[in-house]
């Protein structure tokens, strides 16, 4: 299996470091691989929804973030990734120690790319799938946009 | 035009109340009608993602709860409501002085509920539209899950 | 109003006329504008589904059908359109004497053009909204993919 | 691993059998499992869009359909299977021998199914993945519509 070039692990790892929602969300990357972006965060009280589980924003972020990284490890050196849609379908409530979003890309091209992500809700030792995104991202190159 | 039953009011306002994720956003209700509700939210510094705009994630927050909120007000006075699936396509980036999310609801049935949402951003006097939702809300009673 | 220029509405309904499955579906156009396009389709036998009524793949189709020629008539002139993905919510049965499908371009970008899309069933004087669809529509070259 | 009960395999069967537009396409049930629906189709001259490749529509048509089946295999016996939405991204163009569409149930709940379909394109030996879909299905008995 390959593994990240340095240059692009980095640049990855910078962008992500510098997403404030992120960190709002106490979300950090478990793995990144080409192709591939998994991320933690826990369900933090200033996320939750009115019955106390975490907010479908929550999960959706978690989701459509693992998903452009995963994205973004493909693309160009120069290139960041953007959303152009993303469709969530909510399996189960967000409850639990913690949320681990798992985005893939199913297929990468040169100007679109589809990905998927699974978030799962992980208590004690246990693991429950709670959402399935699927979308799709775009390189967009520093100034240029839609 | 048919106005909201004081109850119904009440009730919705006051589960908008309880969704601590929806005050990390800093987002009101700007108007609750029937099948209808609009939210507004500036785009604070911490639901911002890597260029310093709105994260896809924020955008889709408040779409998704604004037209959850539509659903519920034509859902029976014991319900509260639940995303099933949300599809969000991002138009522009989020930014300027404020986002504005404007739900409703296109088909209300006795078990699902087909809506949409618009979420614009606001500068000065002018509005873009960002970003378009749709999906599918379901009741939930008390203790009821899928 | 403006109105689509003679060569831009030419190279769309050549384009629909060689589309097989349209005829099989015996599906028309009724109306082409810059940014929409509308379809009618009778709801044949051979399209149905195990209830006798319309099955999702024909409301689909005309409804993707409706929402990609409304992007083509904004592409430039040699371009052709091609779907990157739709999503379908579906209201109620396809059933009455025919099928309606309205389609139109939210955003139409150099890259990515976001597309909606009503389809109606109507019977007799009255009219049905029965699918409402969402997606992404892009412009190709004729050697060009994704 | 368990298998389908005759019961459940034979309304399945029979319900398929009854879908005229999958008779149209040409399409066949290859494997059902429970959670799992397998169709084949050839694509039919019938079925093609400007280019001569299937029309979106017969790989929606096909995905929706595989994931249906697969749906309706884990609900009561007196059950029929409905599509509420699905969403279809298109990675490749629908060209080669036949079209298989593999669907298969995410989360069986007794209210909603989460559902997921791969369509491939079989060439000779080889097999592309030509679109994935994501959607959500409901059980629904005689009379009862949404």
């Amino acid at each position: 299996m390959t593994t990240l070039s340095p240059a692009i692990d980095r640049k990855t790892r910078e962008s992500f470091a510098r997403q404030a929602l992120m960190t709002t969300f106490g979300a950090t990357i478990l793995d990144l691989a080409p192709g591939a972006c998994t991320l933690a965060a826990p369900i933090l009280p200033l996320a939750r929804q009115q019955h106390g589980v975490g907010h479908a924003g929550l999960t959706f972020a978690l989701g459509d973030t693992a998903a452009g990284y995963a994205a973004l490890t493909l693309m160009p050196e120069e290139a960041e990734v953007m959303t152009v849609e993303m469709k969530i379908n909510l399996l189960a409530p967000a409850a639990g120690d913690r949320l681990v979003a798992a985005g893939r890309v199913i297929r990468a091209g040169r100007r679109i790319s589809a990905v998927t992500a699974e978030v799962f809700a992980e208590t004690g030792g246990s693991r429950d799938l709670i959402a399935i995104l699927q979308g799709t991202m775009v390189p967009v190159t520093a100034r240029a946009r839609t």
